[in-house]
């Protein structure tokens, strides 16, 4: 039996308490693994140490480097991640609806957990506990594999997740970690239908097209986003202007941030020297059609590889349209369904583009990087699903449930 | 171009205008479809004798020849079928939910169409007609890929349709049939991600298995149950009698009909004989473990195969246990995760079964036959999903859908 094989038999043997485990267990829990983090703080920043001394050794680049740096700041930071969670209201046993059928016998559905979720993930240290957390509160056992870059980091926060699950009592299988960072074990988990319900893959394209292509275990895609901001003839051009700076340059590595600047014509020669004006400020190399170049002094030409690029980078393309109509199908043709806005003064414009615009989230006159649990008001999140079945958008608590019908008679028969 | 991509790209052309579809028109055209299907009926039935005689000369199963044939009757159910589906809720552009944030802008959840889905499914011509009513009205484009021996009943079934949605307006593009019947053809829908949202398998296990372990189209499973029936200690034997005599041979080739009966051994030497006798009205065949051949005459031996089998016959297996706990560990192990029943007068032994199995539907003293669209008072449905993503149990409209989200504001950025 291999490794992941183990976990994954493990995994679902403890996932058989942890689905109908008490609110107050998984909160006990989630407190005793946030202390418990808190607790190893020493030991897990040694073992990051580690991590950031063998990445350097390997070149790995500065923008991934930052990512797998720990703190004490940060571990505080996760800590208090999972505790926030506790906050969160139980997802499980919630009754959506309740029906008395004319034959006298009730149908009522309830939420239950997904059952055992694999998460593949990369050398992001925090979303191991973020992960875990969430997965704990609604009643799913989770499988984590991140990247071999964080392995000493992950494993020195998971064995403090799990000491914590152990002073609560509840099965400390509920959480594990893959330290087989092969490619095989990545392969492996994605295809162990018995015992996994659910894989996440969290990361760039490349692991969530490795996921979609080769797993048989349901996948929820998250993360990739190629989002649009259309500036529409009847914009306000200021706060387009603005829009456009915050959605590209307040945080240009996550998916959420804008990557293309689709304008119409009738504005372009007005809009476009301003909006530069702003990027100028970050150095925002923009690469765009022979209308953009001609708009505005400095835009790189762009090529077709530029409209279907996520960046995550201080770079966007610009495209120019003729119409609403060209603009929305510019976007649909080259979207990865995560998050577009149209900039627009006209009510009509912004229904037509609300409507017809296929992505997770669709905004009027708002930054596309409010695409986040938090800002919708919902809490943590492990992802932005950008598939469209069972969950779409932030995957908060909620999207990490399914939901059962229980039917209760008194000798009913068809 | 082969003919699925061509299909598939012109599905996705057509779901573009069927998205935004008003609910008045494709209840118009699901009227227009109806009345096509019966006004070509004569051809349809021509079509059928030759799918009929090539079946009788191929040797295929009585079982399946039963569900092949069409009559003018069943041709008369098909178009009520559809034109019931009009009085149904639609269930696209329903808000779901709708908050206001702090910093002003709204952030609205509705429901919007899957796009295109894929159905792939044997050679039952009713489905043909169900399957495509039900994605229109949800607003999903559909592609049918129906099993070889209906073919010809297929094709004139899906004319009918498509005149039926050209006579609205409609781009009759928005039904279609895959009329190369090849397991290329189906191995082509299950990896033609980019025009296809959803795949929905309806048919055997061995169908739903190939579905899942060949398709990065993200897969819907329907169908297989391996139902159980548990009778405890504390069980009404007469009303266990009723319920397994009904849930084993009202219609033994459905998935939600039970295949397993498990029985409490303080029970069983009592109950075994009185609910043998109801099912030997039937000629049902038992096959049951030592205890169970002890309790009553004339059953066989069960092998460790006969608990894992679906077998859709009059054949059902018969297990022993010592208690409670053990009726759901053996429960747990074997089942599909369809739908299975306690019988007890317990109401602490029913909680607990029914907070224990994980199954999309869990009864209490009422027959498994009840797992079905129609019945749980729905309307009509595409299949019972076994899987836990997404949807679950009977899957109707509101389960062909996804949703977005809809953020307006005036100029918010983070």
């Amino acid at each position: 039996m291999t490794q992941v094989q183990l976990l994954g038999q493990r995994a679902k043997q403890a996932e058989k308490t942890l689905a109908t485990a008490s609110t107050e267990l998984k909160n006990k829990a989630l407190e005793n693994m946030a202390q418990e983090l808190a607790a190893a703080s020493r030991e897990i920043l040694q073992a990051n140490a580690e991590d950031m001394k063998n990445a350097r050794a390997n070149g790995v680049a500065q923008v991934m480097l930052d990512r797998l740096l720990l703190t004490e700041d940060r571990i505080v930071g996760m800590a208090k991640g999972i505790t926030d969670i506790v906050r969160l209201p139980d997802p499980i046993g919630v009754t959506l609806s309740e029906i008395k059928r004319p034959n006298g016998m009730t149908v009522k559905k309830i939420t239950v957990p997904l059952g055992v979720i694999a998460v593949i993930y990369e050398a992001r240290p925090n979303v191991t506990s973020d992960a875990a957390a969430l997965c704990l509160k609604s009643g799913n056992a989770v499988i984590l594999r991140g990247g071999k870059e964080a392995i000493n980091s992950s494993k020195a926060i998971v064995k403090a997740l799990r000491l914590g699950l152990e002073k609560t009592g509840l099965d400390e299988n509920c959480i594990s970690l893959v330290t087989d960072t092969s490619r095989d074990s990545a392969t492996e988990l994605m295809r162990m239908n018995e015992y996994i319900d659910v894989l996440i893959p969290r990361g760039g394209a490349g692991l969530i097209r490795s996921c979609v292509e080769n797993s048989t275990v349901p996948v929820i895609e998250t993360g990739t986003g190629n989002c649009h901001i259309y500036i529409d003839k009847d914009a306000d051009i200021q706060m387009a202007a603005d829009i456009v700076y915050n959605a590209k340059t307040s945080r240009p590595s996550v998916c959420n941030s804008a990557e293309s600047l689709v304008i119409h014509k009738d504005i372009i020669k007005e809009a476009l020297p301003i909006i530069k004006k702003r990027l100028d400020e970050k150095n925002v190399e923009l690469r765009g059609d022979d209308t953009a170049r001609a708009s505005a002094d400095g835009i790189l030409p762009a090529t077709e590889d530029d409209w279907g690029r996520e960046y995550l980078d201080y770079i966007m393309s610009v495209k120019t349209v003729e119409s609403l109509d060209e603009a929305i199908e510019h976007i649909s043709k080259y979207s990865t369904g995560h998050s577009e806005c149209i900039v627009t003064e006209n009510e009509a414009a912004a229904e037509e583009f609300l409507k017809r615009i296929d992505s997770a989230a669709v905004y009027h006159n708002v930054s596309t990087r409010f695409t986040d649990g938090g800002e919708f008001g919902f809490g943590a999140e492990i992802g932005i699903s950008t598939q469209k079945l069972h969950a779409r958008g932030p995957l908060g608590l909620p999207q990490l449930t399914s939901f059962k019908y229980i039917i209760c008679g008194n000798g009913q028969i068809r």
